[in-house]
C-alpha cells in the first residue's frame, strides 16, 4: 500500500498510483453499440485500432485497474486528456467532484459494493474510485481503481439485450447510467447498515454487553467515514446541474436531476443513521447509569440494614465482667426484638425514599 | 415488504413498486365539478372514456394504491407523464419534492394521519406517500400509496356541498387544497406528540422509572424520523415559490405562500420538540445523578458511624487473658460513653459538610 | 382552550378563533389625530360611520379580542382585507411574519408583557398575538389577541400629548412605533430573565439544591420557547427591509432599520442566555460529581482504615482452645501497637494519593 | 446603574443615558492638524467657535462621557446628526454596527482595555462603547461612554509628533486609525486571556482543585460574553466593505481591509479559546472520573479481601458448646492458612482483572 | 519571543517582527531560469544589480528569515510593495489569505513540516509563515519566517534538472508550485497524525491508561490548532478563483483549481480526525463507566453475601447467659446450613439480576 506522502514534490501531472489494491493485470473492456448493433471486446492493452470507427456507434471503454500508469497515459494521449485529470485517475483518494475541460467532462466518485472478499474479511463494503469521462457525444471512458467486481453488470446486460432507452440514446445517457448505478450501490450498503443498526438496537434493549458499546462506536466511525465520501457528492451534483456543456442533452438532464435527488436521499439517510447511533450511545450510557444506581441501591440497603445490627451483636459479644444485660433472663430475646424493630423502621424509611 | 435494493440496476423509468403496504385492489375515484355541476364516480380501473369531456369541468382523479404498476402506466400514457415521474410514484420512499415538467407540475409529499389500525398497533401515525400532479388548468391527479384512509374527506365534502371557493376556482386551487390538507395533518400528529411529551414530563418530575428514559429515547427517534420527512418540504415550497409555470395563477400563489408558512411552522415545532426531548433527557440524567448522590450519602453516613463503633466493640470481644479494661467496674459504661461521643462528633462533622 | 387541529379541513380563509384566552367582549378603540387635532373613541362594535372622514387625519383602529370573528370579518369587508389575513388574525399561533398584499402591508408578532395576572400565576410573562395592518398612508389597524393589557400605553400618551414626531408623521410611522413598543417589551422581559439567572447563579455557587437543577431546566425550556417566537422575527425584518412598497416612506425606513437592530439584539441576548444556562447546568453537574467524589473518598478512607482493624480484633475474638497469643502477657498491647502502625501506614498512603 | 427597560415607550430619538459608569464631568478634546500644523484643546463644553475654521485642517472631536445628553444633543445639532444616531450614542449597549446616513458615516464598537481600576477589581478588562462619526473629509467625532482611559494615546502621540501617514491623510484615515486601535486592544486582552488559560491548563494537569472547575466555567462565560460583542463586528466590516460612500477614499479602503482581517483573527481566536476551554472542562471531568474509579477500586479491593476474612474469624468467635474445630490442636493455624490462601486467590483475581 | 501586543498603537505599515523563531542571519536565494538556462545564487543581502536583467528569465527570490525588517523594507522599495503587505510579512501570525494589489498578488499561508529539531522536541511539526508575492509574469518573491528547512527542495530540483513544465512556464506557474508544495506538506503531517491516532485507538481498546485520555485531549487540541490555520485557506482559494488578475494565465488556473481541491481535502481530513478523536474520547468515557460498573458490582456482590453472614455469626458470638441455641447439639451445623441457604438464595438473586 503506497501512501499519498510519496507524491510530495512530484511535478503536478506526474502519474504515480496511490491506492490500496494493486491487482495483477488491468483489463480494458470496449463495448460498442447503437440501436441495431452491438460488440464487446476484452483486452489487457489498448490501441487506436481497437476502437471501432464506424459512425453512429457509442463507445464505452472501461478500464479496470489504474496502477498501470503507462496504460492510463496512453489513453490520455489518444483522447487528449489533461495531465491533471490523469493524475486524479491514478491518485485514488480524490474527493467526489465534477469538472469541465474544454473537450470533455470528468466525474469522480467512490463506488461501494459488497463482494466475497469483503464478506470474508467481515467488512461492510469494498470502496474503490471510479472516474467517468464523457469525451464526446459518442464516447465514455470509465476508470475503476481495481479490477474484480463492479456495479455495472446490469448496465452491460441492458446494453446486450437492448432493454430500456440505453441503446437508443447517446453517450451522455450512458454516463448517467453509470452514475446512477453507483448511487444505487450506496442504497444497498445503507440498507445493510440499517439492518445491522436494528439488530444492535434489539441487543441494546434486551441484553447490552460491554461489546455492544464498542460495536456502536465502530459503526459511528464507519458512518463518519461514509459521510466523508458522500457529502462532497452534493457539490458534485450542483456543479453538474449548473454545467452548460453541450455534451449533456436536455433529455439527459432530467435523468441527472433524478440522480441528484437520489444522492440527496443517500446523504439524508447517512445523517439520519448518524443521529440514530448518537441516540443509541446516549441510551446505552443512561441505561448503564440506571444499572449502576440499582447496584448501588442494593448495596446501600444491605449495608444500612446489617451494619447497625452487626454493631449491636458486637456489643454483646464484649467480654466485660460487669455487663448487667448479659445476665438478665430475657436479654437475648430483647436484643432480637430491638433488631427487628430497627429493620422495620429502616424498611419504612426505604419505602418513603422510594428505594424499595 | 419489498426493499429498495431490488431496484438496483433496473433501467431508469422501470416501474417497480417499493413500499410497505400492498393492499388488495387499487381504487380510482374521479370527481368532476364546476361552479354549477358535480359528479363523482368510483372505479378499479381507468379508461379515457371515464373522464368527462365537457368543457369547464375540473377533474380530480384520485388513485389509491400504486402497487398496480400497470394502472399507473396506463394513466401515464393517457396523460403523457414522464417515466421518471411514474417511477417516483410507485417507488414510495421519495423525499418530498416539487418538479416542473414541460406539460405538468408534480409535488411529492408524505401524508401522515391516524387511523384505527395504527391505534391498535400503538403507533403514532400512518405515513404514506402522496403524489399530486397538476396536469393543466382543469386536471389534478393524485396517487396515494395505499387505499384506506386519507386526509381529504373534508375537501370532498366541500366540493360536494359547494362550500368555499373551491367549486369556483380552477385546478391549481384544488392542488393547493390537497397540499394544505396534508400539511394540516402534520399539525394534528404534532399536537398529539406534544400531549404525549407533556405527560412524559409530569412523569419525569413526579416518578421517573427506568421505562421513562427508554420511552424518551424512542420519542427522540420518532421525532428524528419525522424531521427527516419534514425538512425537505422547506426546499419543496421554495421551489414552488420560484416556479414560473403558467399553471399556477396569481391568486393561488397567495394561498401557496400561506401553505409555505404552515410548513415552516411544522418544521419549527419539530425542532422545538427535539430540543425539548433533549432537555428532558438531560434532566433525567441529572436527577439520576442526584439520586445516586443521595444514596451514596446515606450509605457513607451509616458506614462512617457504625464501622468505627463495630471496631471498638470488637476490641473488647477479644479473648486476651490480660486485658485490664475488662475487669474494671465501669469499663462497659465508659465504652458506651466513648461511642456516644464519637457519634456526636461525626454528626457535627456531617453537619459541617452539609450532608445532613 | 381550542386547539389548532379543529381547523383541519376547513376551507382556507375560514375564520375560527384559535387561542388561549377568550375574553368577555372585544373592545375597539379608534384614535384619530393630525398635527393639530386629536380624538379618541371606544366601542364594542364598528361601523363605517365611526371612522372620521375628514382629510388629513391619521386613524389608528385598535381591536382587542379577536375571538369575535364576526367583528373581524366586518372590518375585513370594510377595508378589503384578504381572507387569509383574516384567518391569520384569528388563528393566534402564527409565526412572526411580514407580508405585502396589493392594498396593504401586514405584520404579525407576539407581544409579551407582564401583568398582575401572570405575576399571580408565577409566570414570567403574558404572550399574545398582535397583527398590525398598514392600510394606507392614513390608516393603521391593530388586532390584539385578548383585551386587557398591552404595551401601547405610552404611545397613546405620546399621541394625546403631541410629544415626539408622532403627530406630525403619517401612518407608517405609527406602525413603526407599535412594532418598536413590542420589541422593547422583549427587552423588559429579558432583563427580568437575566436577573433571575443571576440569582440562580449565586444559588448554584453557594448552596445548590436538588430544586436548583429543576429550575434551571425549566428556564432553559422557557428560553427555548422564547427563542421560537424571536427567531422568525429576523426573517420578518429582512422582508420589511426588502419591501419596495410605497406605503413606507424613506424617513420611516431609517427607524425600521433601528427596530431591526433591536430585534437582532433581542435574538443575541436570547442566544447568550441559552448558552449561559447550558454552562450553568454543566457547572452543576461537575459540582455534583465533585461532591460525589468527596463523599466516596470519605467512605473509602473510613472503610480502608477500620475494616482491617476489625479483622484483627476479630481474630483474637475467636474461641480456639489453642491460641498461644491470647496467653502472653503483652499480647493485648502488641495488638494495639500493630493496629496503630497500620493506621499510620494508611495515613501516609492517603497522603501520597492526595486524598487527605 | 440605569437599565434599558427605563427606555421603554420613550419616543424614538429620545436621549436617555443607559450605561454602567456615570463619571463626573464629560471632557471634549479637539485636535486639529494638517501636514504642517497642529493644535490641541480640552474643554468641558463645546461651541461652534471652538472649532477652527481654517481650511485644510483635519478635526478630531473626542467626547469622553456621554451621560451628559445635553452636550450630545448640542453636537448633534451643530453637525446635523440624526436623532437615532444620538440615541445610539447615549444608549450604550448597542451591538457593533456600521451605518450610512446621507451626510455622515457612523461606526459603533465596544472598546476594551485594562486599567488600574479593573486590575484592582480583579476583572479582565474595562469595556465601554465607542461611537465614531466620519462627518466629512475633514471631521471625525468620537464619543466614548466614559472619561478616563482609552486606547488612543499612541494615535495622539503620532499626530503630535507627525509620525506615519496620519498628518498627511484626510479624516477617513483618522477614523480607520481609531478603529484599528480598538481592534488592537482586543488582541491585548486576548493575549492575557490566553496566558491565563495556559496557567489553568498547567494547574489542571498538575493539581486540579474544586476551585479549578469553577474558574474554568467563569472563563467560559467571559469568553461567551466577549464573543457576543465580537461576532457582530464581522457584519460591521462587511458593511464597511460594501459601502460606496465618497467619504472613504480608495487608499483608506486598503487599510480597512486590513482592519477587517484583524477582526476576523480576533473572532477566530475567541472561537479557538472557547473550544479550548470546552476541551479543558471535558478533560477535568474525565480526570475526575478517573480518580473516582481509582478511589472505588481501592475500596473494593480492601472490602473484597477483608470482609470474607472477617466472616471467617466471626465464625470461630461463636459461642456454641459443640464446635469440634475449636478443640483441635492446629485449628487456629489452619484458619490462618485458609485465610492466607483466600488472600492469595483474591490477589490473583485482581491481577487478572487488572485492578492491581 | 515577542508578542503581538507590542505592536499596539504602532502606525499601520510599521515593520516590527512578531514571531517565535529569530534565526541568526537571513538568507536570500535568487533562482533565475528559462527553458534553456538556469542560475542560482545565495546572499545575505539584496541589491538591484543581483537580479539578472536578461529578458525571458523567470526570477524566484526566496528570503528565509524575516526578522531583519531592514532587508524586507529594501525589497519592498525595490518592487514597490504596499506597506501593509510588508507589515503582514514580518508580523508572522497572519491568517492565510490572498490579496490583490494594483501591481502584484500576495498569498499568505502557514507552511508546516517536520525537521530534526521538532522530532527532538517531540512536537508533530514546525509551522512557519510563508508569503508568496507574484510581482509580474516574470518574478516571484517568497518570504519564509525562518531560515532552516522548508518544503521547496523538490521544486528546486525540478528547476535545476528541467523536469516537468516548470522551466517552460511563466512565474504564475512557479507561484502555483510553491502553494502546491505547501498544501502537500499538510498531507504529510496529517498522515503522521492519522498513524498516531491509529496507535491511540489500539491502546484504547487494548489497555487504556490514565495517560491515554491526556494524550487524546492533547491531540484534540493540536487538531483544533491545525484547523484554525487550515479553515481560512478555503476563503483564500475562493478569492484566488474569483480573481480576475492578468497575472494568472488560464492554463495555470486549471492547476490552481486542483490545488483548491487538495486544500478542501485537507480540511475534510482535519474535520474527520476531529470527529474521530471526539468519538474516541466518548468511547474512553463509556469504557471507564463500564469498568466502574464492574468494580461496583464485584463489591456489591461481596458485601451482599458476607455482611448478612457476618451478622449471623455475630449473633452467636454474643455472651448472653441464656441463649438456648448455643447449648443444642447441632446448633453449629444448623447455622452453617442457614448460611449456605442464604448464599444460594443470593446467587439466584444475582443471576436473575444478571450480575453474575
Amino acid at each position: 500500500m503506497r501512501e499519498e506522502s510519496e507524491l510530495i514534490g512530484a511535478p503536478p501531472g506526474t502519474l504515480t498510483y496511490i491506492g490500496k489494491r494493486i491487482t495483477a493485470q488491468p483489463v480494458v473492456t470496449i463495448l460498442e453499440y447503437n440501436e441495431f448493433d452491438f460488440s464487446e471486446t476484452r483486452h489487457t492493452d489498448i490501441e487506436a485500432s481497437m476502437v471501432n470507427v464506424r459512425n453512429g456507434m457509442i463507445r464505452w471503454i472501461n478500464v479496470e485497474g489504474v496502477h498501470d500508469t503507462a496504460l492510463v497515459e496512453k489513453i490520455g494521449k489518444m483522447y487528449d486528456i489533461h495531465p491533471l485529470t490523469l493524475e486524479d485517475i491514478v491518485n485514488t483518494n480524490q474527493r467526489p467532484k465534477f469538472e469541465e475541460y474544454d473537450n470533455y467532462l470528468v466525474n469522480i466518485m467512490r463506488m461501494i459494493y459488497e463482494d466475497e472478499e469483503c464478506k470474508s474479511k467481515n467488512e461492510m463494503y469494498v470502496s474503490e474510485q471510479l472516474t467517468i469521462l464523457l469525451m464526446n457525444k459518442k464516447t465514455v471512458i470509465s476508470f475503476q481503481e481495481a479490477n474484480g467486481g463492479d456495479v455495472f453488470d446490469i448496465i452491460r446486460t441492458r446494453i446486450r439485450q437492448g432493454k430500456g432507452r440505453i441503446r437508443k440514446s447517446s453517450a451522455d445517457y450512458l454516463a448517467y447510467c453509470l452514475i446512477d448505478a453507483v448511487v444505487d450501490s450506496y442504497f444497498e450498503v445503507l440498507e445493510h447498515f440499517g439492518d445491522a443498526l436494528e439488530r444492535m438496537e434489539d441487543e441494546l434493549v434486551g441484553n447490552p454487553k460491554n461489546e455492544t458499546i464498542r460495536r456502536l462506536h465502530e459503526m459511528k466511525r464507519e458512518i463518519s467515514y461514509l459521510r466523508k465520501s458522500v457529502w462532497p457528492m452534493r457539490d458534485m451534483v450542483n456543479n453538474i446541474e449548473r454545467s452548460e456543456s453541450d455534451l449533456i442533452s436536455d433529455s439527459t438532464f432530467v435523468y441527472l436531476r433524478d440522480a441528484q435527488d437520489h444522492i440527496i436521499r443517500v446523504i439524508d439517510t447517512v445523517e439520519f443513521y448518524r443521529d440514530l447511533i448518537g441516540g443509541m450511545i446516549d441510551l446505552y450510557m443512561s441505561s448503564m447509569s440506571n444499572r449502576m444506581n440499582e447496584v448501588m441501591k442494593t448495596m446501600t440497603i444491605i449495608t444500612t440494614i446489617f451494619v447497625p445490627l452487626t454493631f449491636i451483636v458486637g456489643v454483646y459479644g464484649m467480654n466485660f465482667e460487669f455487663m448487667p444485660e448479659l445476665h438478665t433472663q430475657f436479654g437475648y430475646y430483647i436484643v432480637w426484638l430491638v433488631m427487628i424493630v430497627i429493620v422495620v423502621i429502616l424498611f419504612v424509611f426505604f419505602r418513603i425514599k422510594k428505594w424499595l
